[in-house]
């Protein structure tokens, strides 16, 4: 089944340990395009300017996604710059251009209707309720956010939460939401605000999802144990940027990839977002995500179920 | 089989956000020794002063754990004042009096010569060193040490890392020891130094195991993938203290409880140390796993494996 997802496609310029990269094709949607497009269809909606060449959108389009959604408008892409120099876990943003995103209004192709899921991927949470508006019969909704929206768009956030079924954020992001520096108890305020699941992302040490006590797709109270995937130890991290955003590329792929949305999904679908995760940094921007072979996915997946399975 | 340790029996002044406990039962072979007796026979070698009373003795006598290696001598027993006020994770040390441990010699009583397997808690490493030259015959050692061994006693504790089969440590004391800030590449290169196997533990995020490629103990190549064991997500952490130690404490036990040594026990291990850090912090000093029902610890097993299992 066919995954919409709104977000950013723009360049980033990257200074890591490994090096430093200008202008890579980057952006939230992108990532998570290119990592849900192993396992299903995928529908992009997002802003482009005139910088965004053919040969860019062939990135996105050679792994069959469907980028009909990309308006292009006169202008210049959104542009990021960070560095890693200081740590791996966490960017220091040297430079934000919205450009052609500042007055960026998401529109849905008559094409894109009957997507049955939808990813909002961290932008404007005016822009995120507005998309999940306008397609009230998707079967699930994720949606992702950060710091800045938490900080100082509280009250727009909110619409947002009451309309996802899985929340994916990272550890910080959990804590500085729920105001509560224990994860569990962050957890359960965060879906007491709406999400029926969590995921937090812990980085190099995997992810975990907390669930709430409502009803959830067939998710019974027998899984509100929490539960932890795991990441791979990895010996060099060249780039983490659009790891998170592979991160819930490979697990909401995996889900409508499958034709029951089950416990069990959920689960498989955290380790593959551990999966497509662990290869994003493995390279500089969209380079390991663009040219996988899906044997490899496989194969990784193996390794995360030897790396934390008993038998 | 028998599991010897060497450490501090010692009382600590504990301070954390659920409330503050003078002079508990504390040290490292304490709940070492504690967290073990669920599993197999266990011997302690310490020294106390006049103010470990009988009754203090019992909270180990009552669990089977065979206390003559524990020399009384005058003067005051080991004493820790820390604070986790600022963090879960780290301790604030207030006060530190070695006292009786000053001149500690550890002598080992006959009864005790017979011990399969050793654990050389975190002490002095010419005390560690010491001990494991008198244990030649021992089958498996284990071993933990601390950033101020780390840092101004190298060269002592490189001896004792050559005769270690598992090093047991967390996340910033590998990354120091190892002078490299990425885990898998610190692993290499802390195994390269001696120990065949290392047990990283990264707190609420669990433990990673990583595998030397030499000859140990039955693991083969196909496990020198690392593994890694969950945490239980805990909704309150009332005393950090003594986690690693219970951790260490559970992972030796079980193995000393299994007929062979083979990958299998070895991350079963790993789960069983989680679960044993687990009960560890659920109450203040020793209070929890002084009284834990072996029923409880069969249960919170298979919490683990459902935590992080796909099946």
């Amino acid at each position: 089944m066919s995954i919409l997802v709104v977000g950013s496609v723009a360049f980033d310029t990257l200074e890591t340990p490994s090096g430093r990269r200008e202008r890579c094709l980057g952006g939230a949607a992108t990532h998570f395009s290119l990592a849900a497009s192993y396992f299903t269809d995928v529908r992009v909606i997002a802003v482009v300017g005139e910088d965004f060449t053919p040969e860019l959108e062939s990135v996105l389009t050679n792994r069959g996604i469907d980028t009909r959604g990309i308006e292009h408008v006169a202008g210049k892409s959104f542009f990021w710059e960070g560095s890693y120099l200081n740590s791996l876990n966490e960017a220091t943003t040297l430079n934000t251009e919205l450009n052609v995103f500042q007055s960026f209004t998401p529109k849905i192709p008559a094409e894109y209707q009957d997507s049955d899921y939808l990813f909002l991927a961290n932008i404007d949470p005016v822009l995120q309720a507005d998309v999940r508006g306008k397609m009230p019969k998707a079967k699930l909704v994720g949606g992702d956010t950060m710091n800045y929206w938490i900080n100082d768009h509280a009250e727009n956030l909110a619409k947002v939460l009451k309309g996802l079924d899985v929340l994916l954020i990272n550890d910080g992001e959990a804590k500085l939401l729920a105001k509560d520096a224990n994860l569990v108890n962050a957890a359960a305020k965060i879906l007491d605000a709406g999400p029926k699941s969590l995921v937090v992302k812990h980085g190099e040490f995997g992810a975990t999802a907390f669930f709430s006590d409502r009803s959830f797709a067939g998710i019974t109270k027998k899984v509100f144990l929490p539960f932890r995937a795991p990441a791979l130890p990895l010996s060099e991290v060249v780039d983490p940027t659009g790891a998170g955003d592979s991160f819930a590329g490979g697990f909401f792929g995996y889900i409508a990839s499958q034709p029951e949305f089950t416990p069990e999904v959920f689960k498989k679908a955290m380790f593959y977002g551990g999966v497509m995760g662990s290869f994003a940094v493995e390279r500089f921007g969209t380079e390991r995500l663009a040219q996988l072979d899906p044997k490899e996915i496989g194969e990784r997946f193996a390794l995360f179920r030897e790396l934390s399975h008993l038998d």
